[in-house]
């Protein structure tokens, strides 16, 4: 896949995944992580960056990196005091990312996103999420009310952040292990996924809009998460 | 001005600026808050709506308004216990309108932004904000820092968001009246707009990634001082 932006491609330099060729314009091939970054670099036109990565919004490079590499759910589920975040159908790839972003700064194991109707890791959310997606797991399920049951099961505790939930975010004790549920922007949680979760928590709203946005909602209840957290799991 | 996006417009016809025209197309013209909206609406083409709006991201809608009425920071200060963000050179719109609808929700008085190298509230920002900054004041400063000693000088404690920061956000008591200021994405404070607050707070880091998006910050910060507030001026 093609990754554009100065943050995505500099990450995906350093993360995990094969960069195979960098195209940057003359001034991009001057930044400093550009000067000897171990993959071949070839200085193109900001236009033909254009048409490789399908947007103006390349910031002067692009990349081709393998295919993004989903992780197992299961996986996320046995690492120790795991915090998750699980997204119902959120479908903004900028949303995504954001989050992607967030969760990666909170310290989270990683996201979850079930297969059908919700953004995927694209190069959008990549750009998003300013190459977070490089350090944070993110694994696709089928059916995420059985993913919440497998967490369950597993020992984690699951909270849906729902608007209209009695339980303010800020009077709960957070479980160690925690999957932090949140569904999207104007269509909330369905109802079964609301269902599946142990608790769900509202975030207060003090002024006339009707909600936050799923990506503010998200950051403020994985901060509220991961300062409940023992401090030894904090940086691993 | 022109406004565009649903959630925008919608807000807009109830809100306090005055509305003078709508522009839908046919499917949009059904929504059940258009059909008496009390103005004028005329359906339009996608194509017309894209030229007036001067985006592809109208979803069907958009208004004539009257400009936005920027609020005077001096009364953003006489409000009682008011809770203010500042923004130091914020200036993709993006952020600025996610921060804006983030501040509305968190029940804060207001933001300021300095007249310079800042963005401003254009039909992207209301986009960006949902339209939250109908509900908002927003005021320009010639001088950011001029701006934090009169807010010292009116009681208020002013906490500066910087990564590097000894105090942690979450273990100091704001203040009835604080002011949170944030620089830029990437740049952070100016060093006289640091050293014109009084605390630096940051933001625990618990992945690799450098920083977290000035939107995610202002977030929790926000619902952070939020908090601290008395319940009686959360819903004023």
């Amino acid at each position: 896949m093609i990754v554009y932006g100065r943050n995505p491609v500099r990450v995906a330099i350093r993360g995990p995944r094969r960069v195979e060729r960098v195209w940057a314009t003359k001034n991009a091939r001057r930044l400093p992580w550009l000067t000897d970054p171990g993959v071949p670099v070839e200085v193109v036109r900001a236009e033909d960056l254009e048409q490789r990565s399908g947007t103006p919004s390349h910031q002067g490079v692009c990349a081709r990196v393998e295919p993004f590499r989903y992780a197992d759910a299961q996986q996320l589920l046995d690492a120790p005091n795991a915090l998750i975040v699980a997204l119902d159908q959120v479908q903004d790839p900028q949303n995504l990312g954001s989050i992607c972003r967030t969760a990666e700064c909170a310290g989270a194991a990683g996201v979850v996103l079930p297969e059908r109707r919700s953004a995927t890791v694209t190069a959008a959310v990549c750009k998003a999420s300013a190459g977070a997606v490089e350090h944070l797991s993110v694994a696709k399920v089928r059916n995420l009310v059985d993913f919440l049951r497998d967490a369950k099961s597993a020992g984690l505790w699951c909270y849906g952040a729902d608007a209209d939930a009695a339980a303010p975010y800020d009077s709960v004790a957070y479980s160690e292990g925690s999957v932090l549920v949140f569904g999207s922007e104007g269509r909330g949680l369905r109802p079964r996924v609301a269902a599946a979760c142990d608790l769900l928590v509202s975030l207060p709203l003090f002024g006339r809009m009707e909600s936050l946005s799923v990506t503010a909602a998200a950051a403020v209840l994985l901060y509220a998460a991961a300062a409940g957290r023992p401090p030894l799991d904090r940086r691993p």
